[in-house]
């Protein structure tokens, strides 16, 4: 049987020092055999998602797991990837069967270095795991004034255009790009309609999912608002045939391609849970362009677009990243809102391995 | 005023030999001062995706203009194309004002051939016009054993999600991975939930469009199916904000990123109708995988999802490119079918320029 935790994701938020959450992550991560620069990582990530207000990808819903992962050993504590088959600009990466946050994170500096010298290189990674927010891998590109561009190809969750049946994952795309005064262009998203969590928010809240979120038993969209039932049949973006679903249906299939059948891992209904191949690529804007000049006409792309005239009932045209990165301001300012199962568990595991760590509550 | 011909989109379809087609647009186009390589590539590309069943982007609705914009000096017929700024793999190429149908497949020739060296290669395209289907220059990479990606920046005509107004062009992603005894995977896809020319069907047909396809002049998402009425305002793809529209609205931002912001093109509302920028992407398989084994491989995973078993009322899923292959095939065997007005604009523009064209019809 599986000891692998639950995640920690219910209770009060509790204000979280951004700071002193990373550290007891680092630390924890650690005490279970990570070494120290990838253990950071772990924390960078984790805390980086719950930061932005991605929880569906942060500390509370994934810390607890990939603890367990590693005591479970299904995921590797200390992987040393390697490139198994390659060109200057393209390798084939063995993970090593490391924390998929760990793994992407290494490649993608690996790749960044790469494209600094041939403007761009991308690696497609075999032999990973799960690795968290899709957007921390490619953000990671932005260190370097260049682009990012991180997808995933995890287990089944979503039924092709007209079937009956999953066949392939939420397989995101993430696309981090630089520009000057505006924060970064960074975009994330499942090739679902929705991601998973968002459907079992609305289950628990007994509250109807709308239409095109979701196909049922047969496989036929459900087009009228209802509350949903696990198991969860996602339908592809665009929701049903007829709004174009089989684009959806189509992007997640390029996300399968480049991680998984490139780079020669297993595929669709084999693939557990906890298993995922990658794509991370890395783009030398200044090969192309002076980076100033790109920051300067980024900033104004961005301004062109939040200059939209919003529609009737709306405030504002947002850019993708800038809700995220308000969130990450406030949570800088204020703490990170963090559910209390989330702060226990911290406590609990600080106990378990007798480690000493800092008082988490913001002040 | 403008003397561009309009689309030849009209009358009873009459079968076309493919290869007089192509015979005789390359030898109109040649008359019109286009090199006879870059004639026989615009001739390619229209008699591919006319074959294909792609008939918006065929050469009934294209050739006309493209011959037009080059009359009317809107495209240059003889373009000289070259590197602005470049590393070994990335590449900004100016496109010389000549029509995109040949810049891009000249670039994307040039990215296979660097990608043969380093693994992978891409150009970002600025100073080119209108390419016609983004999958033609995709496929081009499938005669190099290799995966070709293609994304056009084109003119306004989406919404952005909570705008009123269009700030972005359909900015179609294309994506062509060579299989084994399978057809090859072939996606090209609007980032719109549909193309323009759907919502011109619906509106001539008198038939409500479905939910999703189109914003009203407010801003606000048609939620009920509705016949349309130009001017056109396109929802992103996913189609309303409920079922996560931000995520085609963020994807073809990201086309305009890679393809306009990055070759320092104009982008948004200065965009003539007749102008884009591209990107072509080349990934040479063999550099991570012997391509033998990636044929089997790809084979497998089509397979995988053309198993899947079909929802009630229908008879198989389908993957990305099937359809148009199957097009393609009946095209071969029987001729494509071509609108009479193409037709006739085939004989008029033989008869304008003193030229001995093949009969075109299938026999």
């Amino acid at each position: 049987m599986s000891r692998v935790e639950p995640s920690a994701t219910t209770g009060e938020l509790v204000r979280v020092d951004v700071d002193a959450l990373r550290s007891s992550l680092t630390t924890i991560f650690e005490a279970l055999d990570v070494p120290a620069g990838d253990a950071a990582i772990v924390a960078d990530g984790l805390v980086l998602a719950e930061s932005r207000g991605v929880t569906t990808h942060g500390v509370a819903n994934l810390a607890p797991r990939y603890a367990g992962w590693i005591e479970e050993g299904l995921a590797n504590p200390r992987p040393a990837h390697r490139v198994t088959r390659g060109a200057s600009a393209l390798m084939n990466v063995d993970g090593d069967g490391g924390l998929g946050i760990v793994v992407a994170a290494r490649v993608m500096d690996d790749v960044a270095e790469r494209a600094a010298d041939t403007g761009i290189a991308m690696a497609t990674v075999h032999n990973s795991r799960h690795l968290a927010m899709a957007a921390f891998h490619a953000m990671r590109a932005l260190d370097h004034d260049m682009i990012g561009v991180c997808t995933t190809a995890v287990a089944p969750a979503m039924v092709p255009t007209f079937g009956s049946e999953p066949r392939l994952g939420t397989n995101p795309i993430a696309v981090a790009v630089p520009a000057g005064e505006e924060p970064a262009f960074v975009f994330d998203a499942a090739t679902t309609t929705v991601a998973v969590n968002k459907l079992r928010l609305k289950q628990r809240a007994g509250e109807p999912a709308p239409a095109g979120w979701i196909v049922d038993a047969d496989g036929e969209p459900v087009r009228e608002p209802a509350v949903p039932e696990p198991p969860f049949r996602l339908s592809p973006l665009g929701g049903t045939p007829e709004a174009s679903s089989y684009k959806g249906y189509g992007l997640a299939a390029i996300v399968d391609i480049l991680g998984a059948v490139l780079s020669q891992a297993t595929f669709g209904q084999r693939l557990e849970t906890w298993q995922a191949s990658h794509t991370l690529t890395a783009i030398d804007i200044d090969a192309v362009q002076p980076i100033d000049e790109f920051r300067t006409a980024m900033d104004a792309y961005l301004r062109m677009l939040k200059s939209t005239p919003p529609a009737p009932g709306h405030e504002e045209v947002l850019v993708a990243g800038q809700r995220e990165h308000r969130a990450l301001q406030a949570s800088l300012a204020e703490g990170v809102p963090l559910p209390s199962a989330a702060v226990e568990w911290v406590a609990e595991r600080g106990r378990r391995h007798g480690l000493t760590l800092p008082r988490l509550e913001h002040t």
